[in-house]
């Protein structure tokens, strides 16, 4: 019952009008970064995205996961539903897995820009299925970025193809946000591996049967480590032992304990993981796990945004078809379709409301995505350090307000999405309440969305005297000061000011209270990081219209009239949230740190 | 594994210091509202909800319902998940559904102040449980309200007991919101009875075996009505025919089609309801069946809005549990308990933020609810028909915003006490994304919030050129005046005095810009349902804090602390959301109204 399809135009609009990726050509990867070479990939992912992964979405939500520990001569397993390993396997026969892998391992060496319309796409599509090659990306990450060359050229170029997956093993029971009380250990052996013992839990993908291997990388601690977060190590630990000839050997010494009943992304296994001496390698050097983790964190925060912004997108999509078909009531000012029996509900302004505040969310959330993708290519790619250094400032900084907003923004949207819909939103059947459960975690792991605040406010403003700050407030400055007399623009850049002026307002509140009172930066992070999302939004909100404004007259007006009118909805609707923000972050701190609780 | 404790001490602070309930003992019904006699009877209904409908809740959840169609030899059946039968039973030997219900039918003729808290902490404890009780008295109001003396004394003395039940059967597949649309028929019969065919669907308690009889309540046409919404009449439909003796015949010409599988609420049956020919009588006179529902219609919100209240209660407590409890991290200022691992997370700001936020919400919310359903006593019960008027005009006036603000805000409360449990939220077993799921249809049924906004701005604030609107606003400007050369008072009374101030500013942008355009009125609506409701509980903040400032020496000092720090919370924090939402409702509707969707 629910629909989706691809948003191929907006992908090629912000990938070649407004972030214009084809100005990199001379950087490594982006040589077919054009549109005519880049349009048919896109036009692949897509079609696979909604004639595989999506008719399996609800199915999946439905019939959900069937942990198997009856059979006792072998290690429990987590019998996925039907459908979902035939679709992985197309997914690795596809090369998909290899997108943006290098190529020493087998890949293609695309830059993640372009990967970022099919992740959202397979998010949209399919969040429970998205998971496992997602994650498994980041392991891949995490392994060619500190593993020794032994270790590399053994377990990636299988996971370049998919064949096999790969998993983060960080959570512990009594270790959520805090990693540092992390208790698994791992003892040296002989033969230079180790023995690694303990309980992770919230392993999402940790056991499943779509791949022949899955390779954990597991936190825990060496004897004798320095306690807290500064004690732990990174292991490498293959759930099938490889031969040296590449060949699967025996099962290693860990199962899955369990899966956990959850909200949503039913299909996803969430395992509670049991390592009782299982072998293992070192990643990186001892005790410096978690420098490994953050040099992965940045993507891996992007790409949980990105679920965000994919779910929203499907809901937005679907409450629009149902507006447009529902029959219920009359326009406030006239009957619009007199011979039908009540008007669609699209014409009701609270319905518009709603509508369009999905879309100021999806397609500004999409174009704040895929410029941090660009951000994070060129700040490992781009032959010029400065270029790489200040696109590597502006990641730092937009990380934290891209992964909270855009989780929030999906959560919100699929509530919107379940509101247009009326009762019919509360009935699995229709598709929407779905989202709601499936993308509501997403403002939950990889650190919660009050977790990223901190960051921001307590890491990423400090950080050398407001050097990352700069990456985005000088360019926005530069934009607003380029179109200030510009009449045409006058409607995007009169609030855009006005709000950067509230922003600036705030930021030096923080910096001047949190230094004396870290509770003060600490209660108002939340309220900040999201009025840094809205001016965000409203930059890049800015940025699509005044390309549309050159537009109106081509074939595609309609195209570019929306993107007008969804920024001018964005400029006069949602952008003034910020001024109460403003009002709460500076009352401080003292009314919740004195409250009686 | 989630908890829930019954919050006597709140109920018996609003009913007997903020209400002052024993000052109406005059009034039919309040004789014995005072302190002494009303604690006891609180208990009791908590020491129930705690012990047997809590228990029940999360079991409901899993176990949900089963529809049964095997046994062609008689009607469909629901059947209830274990033990929700033997605790209706309970239930009703315990008298509770007579409550309120008139001595003359053997109910107990107790105000509706007194009952709301029962109401709330059932639905604290179950909501599912407490839809079909809840219900039930909408239809007796219905029936006591419009039917015959003949209807009213066969059917309602069993209704008063709880040994029947009762349901409202108003939406069709094509009319929801729209009841205009209704197709379902009615023919007149030559014994005086009436013939319904047709289909409902979303009838909650539709079908079940809690009781021995359901007596629906079914809108729809006589030959030849009037088309829309003046041609509806209301019918009383019995599942089991009723013989003139009181004792109980032949099943009659209806049966359950089937049940819905929702989002939540999973143990309540959600029955689509197919009339084929069932013998109906009529109840009022013909087609003034929606005036029969409107006289309801303000209990019956008033009562949805309390299951978002008492959902956000639970949730409230079992995030301030787990955040008194969970050792995660240091606090910002240095270790608040180093002899443990971490501190626990209570000492973070932001997540005191989220337990203030939704204690602010849930102390105001139930100072309202209680005002609101005094006011609906008092509408009815009053001698003095001046007091009886003006308390009506609070009641319709206050009745959307009710509704909607402890709706959506109960959902939110739901969704804080997600975040604060982390990852453990979005795991069945914690018991905290239930409320979620459970909660989110109440913004929907009984009108959605957007139709509420619509409701306001549409009916309630231009009706007899402001008059409803005065009863709000004038007892709230008389306090201002009293107060604001208080001292004490003055960092409550100040930002009730300015946001008040921009509640004015809306209204009056609202009054003049609607006349010209409906959709100006429409568009803007839904912010400001918002902006009321958070003036509301700012009046409602201050005049709790009155009361606590006159406490802080008493014995339970505690208490009014804690009153007095929510209520500098909600103006520091909460309140300031008002100046966004002025903002966006005078940007008009243009941008909605004219965007290319």
């Amino acid at each position: 019952m629910p629909q989706f399809k691809a948003p191929i135009r907006d992908f090629k609009f912000l990938l070649h009008e407004y972030l214009n990726v084809s100005q990199y050509a001379h950087v490594d990867g982006f040589a077919d970064s054009g549109d005519e070479l880049m349009t048919p990939v896109l036009e692949a992912a897509g079609q696979m995205c909604e004639e595989v992964l999506f008719p399996l979405n609800q199915v999946g939500d439905k019939v959900g996961l069937k942990y198997d520990n009856t059979d006792a001569s072998r290690p429990p397993r987590v019998i996925m539903p039907d459908g979902f390993k035939e679709a992985y396997k197309l997914y690795v026969d596809s090369g998909w897995p290899s997108f943006t892998c290098a190529t020493e391992y087998g890949g293609q060496g695309l830059p993640d820009v372009l990967n970022m319309p099919l992740m959202e796409m397979v998010c949209s599509a399919n969040l429970s299925f998205g998971l496992t090659p997602g994650l498994s990306h980041g392991a891949y990450n995490a392994i060619k970025l500190h593993a020794s060359d032994a270790l590399k050229s053994k377990y990636l170029p299988k996971m370049v193809t998919g064949h096999w997956s790969g998993v983060m093993c960080l959570t512990e029971p009594q270790a959520g946000t805090d990693l540092g009380l992390i208790r698994t250990k791992a003892e040296s052996m002989p033969d230079g591996s180790y023995a690694i013992s303990g309980t992770k839990i919230f392993i999402s993908s940790g056991e499943h049967e779509l791949t022949e291997n899955i390779i954990h990388l597991v936190l825990a601690r060496l004897p004798g480590a320095p306690a807290g977060i500064k004690g732990i190590s990174l292991f490498l630990v293959p759930k099938i032992m490889v031969n040296d000839d590449g060949s699967l050997g025996e099962h290693n010494k860990l199962i899955c304990a369990g899966i956990e009943h959850k909200m949503g992304l039913t299909a996803s296994p969430t395992c509670m993981m049991q390592y009782d001496g299982a072998k293992g390698w070192l990643v990186g050097e001892p005790h410096k796990g978690m420098r490994a983790m953050f040099t992965m964190m940045n993507a891996a925060r992007l790409y949980v945004g990105v679920q965000g912004l994919g779910i929203g997108e499907v809901a937005y999509q679907n409450a629009l078809a149902y507006a447009k078909e529902r029959l219920q009531s009359r326009a406030l000012t006239g009957a619009k379709e007199p011979s039908k029996p009540a008007d669609p509900i699209i014409v009701h302004p609270d319905v518009r409301r709603m509508l369009l505040a999905m879309r100021a969310f999806t397609e500004g959330a999409r174009a704040l995505a895929l410029e941090m993708a660009l951000k994070i290519d060129l700040a490992h790619r781009h032959p010029d350090p400065a270029v790489r250094e200040e696109s590597d400032d502006f990641v730092q900084l937009l990380t934290p307000v891209v992964k909270s907003y855009l989780t929030d923004g999906g959560f919100e949207t699929a509530n919107l999405a379940v509101q247009v819909f009326g009762g019919y939103g509360f009935i699995k059947e229709y598709g929407v309440e779905q989202y709601v459960r499936d993308v509501r975690v997403t403002m939950i792991y990889e650190g919660t969305n009050g977790i990223q605040a901190l960051d921001l406010v307590g890491r990423k403003l400090p950080h050398a005297a407001g050097k990352y700050l700069r990456a985005f407030f000088h360019p926005l400055g530069q934009f607003i000061e380029k179109h200030k007399d510009n009449p045409q623009m006058a409607e995007f850049i009169k609030p855009l000011a006005k709000n950067f002026e509230y922003l600036q307002q705030a930021t030096m509140w923080l910096a001047a209270n949190g230094m004396k009172n870290p509770d003060d930066a600490g209660g108002g992070a939340v309220e900040y990081q999201k009025m840094f999302a809205l001016v965000a939004l409203a930059y890049s909100w800015a940025r699509q219209a005044e390309i549309a404004l050159g537009k109106t007259a081509c074939d595609e007006k309609e195209f570019y009239e929306a993107k007008l009118s969804t920024a001018r909805f964005f400029m006069q609707k949602i952008l003034p949230q910020t001024t109460s923000l403003l009002q709460s972050i500076v009352a401080g701190s003292k009314s919740m740190m004195q409250a009686v609780i």
